[in-house]
């Protein structure tokens, strides 16, 4: 093995465990001191190799057993797309630079399909160059959406927050005799995957009356006499909806404006609001537009005991792939049985995941309702929870300092 | 004593322990069965009185130890202003009715501001026409404005709820280098305890950047001033921001329409989107509008420890005090201590509390920042974590059925 340097960065959105992925690339870095004789963090992805950024890990030591508890991406995040080699060569050189500059052997890059498509840029890059840097990826995305992966670190813990929170607005929002419309609006821009875990809700008697997933486009005039049946018979209609659903025309019936973001998606957002709004001219009935927000990928007092140690297991299991030579992949999970619920780690090419998005199914999907591929395949994800750990009422959290 | 039945109802809008204090009522009138001989529950409040809608408690007596656990009101709530005998003596005529036909001399009413004006009203009746009903009200709102308690019920899980999720959304808001303006909308009408709760993330350094009371009237162009300084230093903003918050004029900002509810309040929401165009309007930087909606008031899976028991230990009270004679009064909660934490249970005439507010004291504000006197009375009612009861992932909650 070559011996030198580490780095590890977070990219795309925050998630509740991305954290303990850093912890378990940090801690079995520590392990392997006879090859990784320093371990840095990236300031903001691969921002912090392009402007010169890295933290030793030794100046956050302290709070290293803080981090596995700590949501949302501690060493910051980034949402820059890496342009290639032949439209930008300045940056590619900024990147070597650092790379050399901190004898950096091993990069280390954890997020979703975005940033596999920066760990697929610079591993072409360094295989063309024949250099002797190798890369890896870590999964991470609470949409579930990596392809090759049975699921993805995140996942579990915002599906247990979501499916959890659906039981409560179910009994808040069903107090009154008279009650209204309330419209939950949940992450996922193309995949439903968040979304559908509304319905282990309804598992328990507490859940939507109408779920809609970006999977199945939607006739809006059904979706009006939907909301009319159910609230004919309860005067109540607690409808889970994905800000990515679409009309009869593909059209994201939740589009704000027309802004696109860096990877040109369009920035949604307000699609429970605007159904509310339709049902409300329509019916005459009054609504609650709930959006999850950012506190579903944020909800670090409920997170999913497997997600957690998955999370762990990915970024330790990184550093040992590696190790035995792997470049240009991304840890990946392999779901050997539903019950005793087992799975292993394998790698996949990035080549194969980045940029690539994977839906839910059909055959989970039946109509309104899920099937039951869809609860064997999710329960075992939000079974168990991690501690959190309190002093005086507030959670401990990690923090970089300035 | 006077043998009889107790009838106990929750009113107004719900909490995450309101169900802890009919759990506390309930076992406590069981205890007294020598007296109380049966047990009934209002179903919607007051209307489960005046429609004859009552339930006995021995049809749910399996499913009681999940009561103190589950969130929001599980016997319905209403919004009903009860009309003076003189505006409507039909609906007296239909009450006493119901308290008849289930020998009722015992009605214990749980709520807030509005709920004590049904107790008061109902006392009052009663007093006139020298029945022998005893009345009794039991405190419960997140929005922590009764007056002449130390704090309700309900409060303490809340503000542990929101304090926490604010420095969730802190390491979630920030993880960007180039970030934006975070605005989190709190409930609270007029009095801005559960907003001011958000101070206690800056304890932790991770707290909002901003915070906005309704007790201080908002000269808007100041707030915009205020928010370019903090953006020009860190390049993000995260603002906590109370759903009741005024300007100069003494106009709801964010009044979204003319709409009253039936106790004549402005139906209030969607400050935070607001407050978010208008400063992407004079700062160009784009925004997230967080409204923590009714998952603030719902949110179980963390309650404070010592906000459940106190919920129950005022059901159980209030059970004791009208045993020991008293009627037209609510439970108080009195401090003794901040340190160690002390309280007592009193009881107060319900004419001194219906239909006020308690806002914030002058005294524990001081500008844009709270005094250390707010601090000593907030911190002892987050303390503590109350169980939560999960089986394969999801948690064990009360539903009664229909």
């Amino acid at each position: 093995m070559i011996k030198g340097n580490l780095v590890y960065g977070q990219s795309g959105g925050p998630s509740s465990v991305i954290n303990a992925s850093a912890y378990g690339v940090i801690k079995e870095a520590i392990k392997n001191r006879d090859i990784i004789e320093k371990v840095f963090v990236m300031k903001h992805g691969i921002s912090g190799i392009i402007n010169d950024d890295l933290i030793d890990v030794v100046e956050f030591k302290d709070q290293l057993e803080f981090l596995k508890n700590t949501p949302s991406s501690a060493f910051g995040s980034v949402r820059y797309k890496l342009p290639s080699y032949l439209e930008d060569p300045l940056v590619y050189e900024k990147m070597f630079k650092t790379f050399s500059k901190y004898n950096i052997k091993y990069f280390v890059y954890n997020g979703g399909n975005d940033s596999m498509d920066t760990c697929l840029k610079l591993n072409e890059y360094i295989k063309k160059h024949n250099l002797d840097i190798q890369v890896i990826g870590v999964p991470k995305t609470v949409d579930n959406d990596l392809p090759h992966t049975d699921h993805t670190p995140g996942f579990g813990s915002a599906a247990k927050y979501i499916a959890n929170t659906m039981m409560q607005i179910k009994l808040d929002s069903t107090v009154y005799e008279n009650g209204k419309i309330t419209i939950v609006e949940i992450m996922g821009r193309h995949a439903g995957w968040l979304t559908a875990a509304s319905h282990v809700a309804n598992l328990h008697n507490l859940g939507p009356d109408l779920v809609y997933l970006p999977e199945v486009k939607i006739d809006l005039n059904v979706l009006v006499q939907q909301v009319i049946d159910v609230y004919g018979n309860s005067s109540n209609c607690l409808i889970a909806v994905s800000e990515g659903i679409k009309d009869l025309d593909g059209n994201f019936i939740g589009m704000m404006n027309s802004f696109k973001d860096a990877f040109g998606h369009n920035q949604l957002g307000g699609v429970a609001m605007k159904l509310g709004e339709l049902l409300q001219e329509k019916l005459g009935i009054s609504y609650r537009a709930i959006e999850l927000s950012s506190t579903q990928r944020s909800a670090a007092f409920i997170r999913s005991e497997s997600d957690v140690l998955e999370a762990e297991m990915v970024g330790r299991k990184a550093v040992e792939f590696i190790l035995n030579g792997n470049s240009g992949k991304m840890v990946t999970i392999k779901r050997i049985s539903n019950d005793p619920y087992t799975i292993q780690y394998e790698a996949y090419d990035v080549g194969e995941i980045a940029n690539l998005e994977k839906v839910i199914p059909g055959s989970m999907i039946n109509g309104m309702e899920m099937t039951q591929e869809f609860f064997d395949y999710i329960l075992p994800l939000i079974e168990g929870e991690a501690d959190v750990v309190y002093k005086h009422g507030m959670q401990q959290l990690f923090k970089l300092k300035k």
